[in-house]
């Protein structure tokens, strides 16, 4: 399975799902520079270096974009949870996995990950269903987790779990607001300080 | 000073200002509903009641709520954060009072703050530099409490303050996405959690 979720083997000319995922990067760049509304497919094929009708086989319309990013986020939100949950034995190591995981992903699919927070009310109707359903999916895993450290007193146990879930989430989303490649601290320093503020190091 | 930031006797007839505050309120709704390139002045009338050129009279054009909006949104940054400062003696008072502010000026205004955020590269020059310059004097003087806190070790204070910053901001910041008037605790009791999490109850 590629960076993108797409089985290597599926009788694809060789390139056809590296050049796609390029094109998804190069979308994703655009559209948070101009807006999903005001991007072009013109701008997108730019950025890439390809032709319009390119950008239309390896993917299809701007909504087709969209959409892919869209999936593209969740699969790396899905995989991040999953890689973290089997990387630890206690629920406070699944817990620290889970974050270095997950902030390594935002920050790998940086352009990905803001546009799919920006546009979310762009994501045409059968993806968005499809990811709405996987956050919900996540919300509640990550929600089990918390509540499993709020038993044993590592998280505050008096504080709701919804909230507490929400609070560290957002920590690690706003991530795509403010990091700076090359110049902050890289993904594992990142959520290592997420973890010492969390008392959970 | 109204809600607004605007000065109440500044010579405009009675009810202006209440008008042009349900206009910003309406326009982030749609903004937030459909984006900035989707939505029109015609939504942004139909759901405040009013018609289009009474839009144009109290605000102005699509570009003009929308920088309105981001100046809003960056005076009651600055204005949570400078209340908070005057409500405590110590810095930890002085936080939990910034983080009560901040937290409650999302919540009260969450279209406003979604808009904000997702629509940045939409907001015209003008008032995108001024948000820019208060949102940078907003990181520093969060900073300097963080920093003064790493200081005496109620903040872990081997880690990077900006990080330590941003994901503090974060955590507020995001309420914006998950919070839901009437279903969600209130504003304090947010603010609480967020204290609870950070250790600084």
């Amino acid at each position: 399975v590629t960076r993108y979720g797409a089985a290597v083997d599926d009788g694809r000319p060789p390139g056809f799902h590296e050049k796609r995922r390029d094109i998804l990067t190069g979308a994703a760049r655009v559209f948070e520079r101009r807006g999903f509304s005001a991007g072009t497919t013109k701008e997108i094929a730019a950025e890439v270096g390809l032709s319009q009708p390119a950008i239309y086989h390896y993917v299809g319309s701007k909504e087709d974009l969209l959409g892919e990013i869209a999936m593209q986020v969740s699969r790396d939100m899905t995989s991040a949870l999953e890689t973290g949950l089997a990387a630890g034995e206690t629920s406070r190591e699944q817990f620290r996995a889970v974050i270095r995981e997950f902030a390594a992903a935002v920050i790998r699919n940086q352009a990905e990950f803001a546009v799919f927070w920006k546009e979310l009310h762009a994501i045409p109707e059968a993806a968005r269903t499809a990811v709405l359903a996987d956050e919900r999916k996540f919300l509640n895993r990550i929600g089990s987790l918390v509540k499993e450290l709020q038993g044993t007193g590592e998280l505050p146990s008096d504080a709701p779990t919804p909230v507490v879930t929400e609070a560290i989430i957002g920590m690690v989303c706003w991530t795509y607001h403010w990091y700076r490649p090359g110049r902050s601290p890289d993904a594992d320093q990142v959520a290592q300080v997420f973890c010492d503020l969390l008392r959970l190091s």
